[in-house]
């Protein structure tokens, strides 16, 4: 059994699978030639899954799995598992969005700025600044990492509605009219694409703040941008963008009241390690032919 | 009866407090000058509370008292009471704290400093960030301030160690020595002025965030800022300073995984309408010749 990782180790991880992996063979390859790998660690791109006829399992290192939504998985020989991370980064990317409400609600951006630009201002910021307690906040998104928010808020003694993929429109756009703060983690689906733009934006209230965690389609990013310039928005936190580097014309470098955490929200020193553990976890199951973690469902979408 | 007023208040929030005062005369004033006024609000100079030989009540709009602890208080006309703002800040402090310590383990200070230069960085800030949660904590404090944001971390699976007046400096130094995040809260007083020196810091983990929302006499600014760029210590969350506003040539302009927030932690854009608020609430007590709230013990230091 020949295992493809393509994903960045050090040469002390790259060393820990070969010695988990038993009789079957690590090699590490590029993104876009995996060979005949039977099993493959990574993400590769769409091209090169098609092109390995002899794939039986792969494991992603993200939640998302958008770009490979249009792929025949069928081979001949025999079935293909995908598997995705799943709750993996829910604890980090929920703290990235506290981290970025509370930063827009106590002025850290804005603190940081005059730090930098060697500036005191004191007291006058202070009427600046706003209590995240007390808050009306959506969820959008059921998934891992809302629901953990949803743990980070509660001492906060905010009302919290939650919408998941059954939600219904008018009882969003209602929802969305009282909130304080909105937080959409949800995937890429054929039903999420532009589900937020010019007009539902509109429906939220001036001093409200928006966070995107889930994927940059959702949102009509020029819209959301006219929103923060002319103040219909009080702030948003930004962790996904439709592109990504996010081109340098863009909007989003200098809109007002925005924390844009570069898709690093899932972020962790040590996570590269972690997913390991959860490949070599599945690894054995995949050789005891037990049932795989994360297993996606390409007909759902997420 | 004469009520001098000495902090800013906008045209609305004077007549608010007139229609409030009844029959008493309510008069603007500049901190050094109160006339002789029986009741005083707002944080008048410590000489001018001396001139003023008719004081009956002082009710200050801060929690610290430290400029007034060598004052005379004894009047011929009567004895002085004074009252602070105990409590009023602990929901914004703790707050501001909370959103320090996230920005720092989540990159949020790095990555507006990255938006500012239009830099994108991605993948790579993912391995210098890290969580919050399963954080061994040190609140050294046992206030309001620290006990609500005991509340706010209890949902990160924190272990918490807090520390009141009556703490043995064995026991601190052994808790600093295990800590990942360290939230000072408390006043200045004899004994906690420059508790926080070079050797008590050293204690600290390299990976340790040490903040400071009480006073800035706790700490010695220099050692404190070595630590900062030597990486002897992780970060820090600096609320207070020694002098403020902080110097154009202070270390904290420039350190390293600093958090500055300039004396802002307690603000929110209705501050001073719930100061009225307490003001009232206690006028009508002090009218009545009941017990005031936040009624300052001298002998204590806060």
């Amino acid at each position: 059994m020949e295992i493809a990782v393509c994903l960045p180790l050090s040469e002390a991880q790259e060393a820990r699978l070969r010695r988990s992996a038993g009789s079957a063979t690590v090699r590490r390859c590029a993104p876009d030639d995996l060979g005949d790998a039977s099993v493959v660690f990574g993400n590769p791109t769409p091209e090169a899954i098609a092109a390995n006829r002899a794939l039986r399992w792969l494991q992603l290192e993200s939640v998302g799995f958008g770009e490979y939504l249009d792929l025949d998985w069928s081979r001949a020989s025999g079935p293909v598992q995908v598997t995705n991370l799943a709750g993996f980064f829910a604890d980090p990317v929920a703290e990235t969005a506290l981290a970025g409400i509370l930063a827009l609600k106590r002025g850290i951006d804005r603190l940081c700025a005059l730090r930098s630009d060697g500036t005191w201002i004191g007291d006058p910021i202070r009427s600046e600044l706003g209590l995240l307690g007390g808050s009306k906040t959506v969820l959008f998104g059921r998934g891992a990492i809302n629901g953990r928010l949803a743990e980070l808020l509660a001492p906060f003694r905010c009302t919290v509605t939650a919408f998941g993929r059954d939600f219904a429109e008018d009882r969003l756009d209602a929802a969305l009219e009282q909130a304080d703060v909105v937080v959409a983690t949800v995937p890429h689906t054929a039903a999420t694409a532009g589900l937020f733009g010019a007009a539902r934006l509109a429906r939220m209230k001036r001093s409200a703040i928006f966070c995107n965690l889930g994927r940059g389609s959702l949102v009509d990013e020029e819209a959301l941008a006219r929103a923060l310039r002319s103040g219909a928005l009080a702030g948003a936190v930004i962790d996904v963008t439709r592109a990504e580097p996010l081109p340098p014309d863009h909007a989003f470098w200098t809109t007002p009241n925005t924390i844009l955490t570069q898709h690093s929200g899932g972020g962790t020193a040590d996570e590269t390690d972690r997913k390991i553990d959860r490949f070599l976890n599945n690894f054995t199951r995949f050789r005891d032919g037990a049932p795989l973690e994360g297993l996606v469902d390409f007909t759902r979408g997420y």
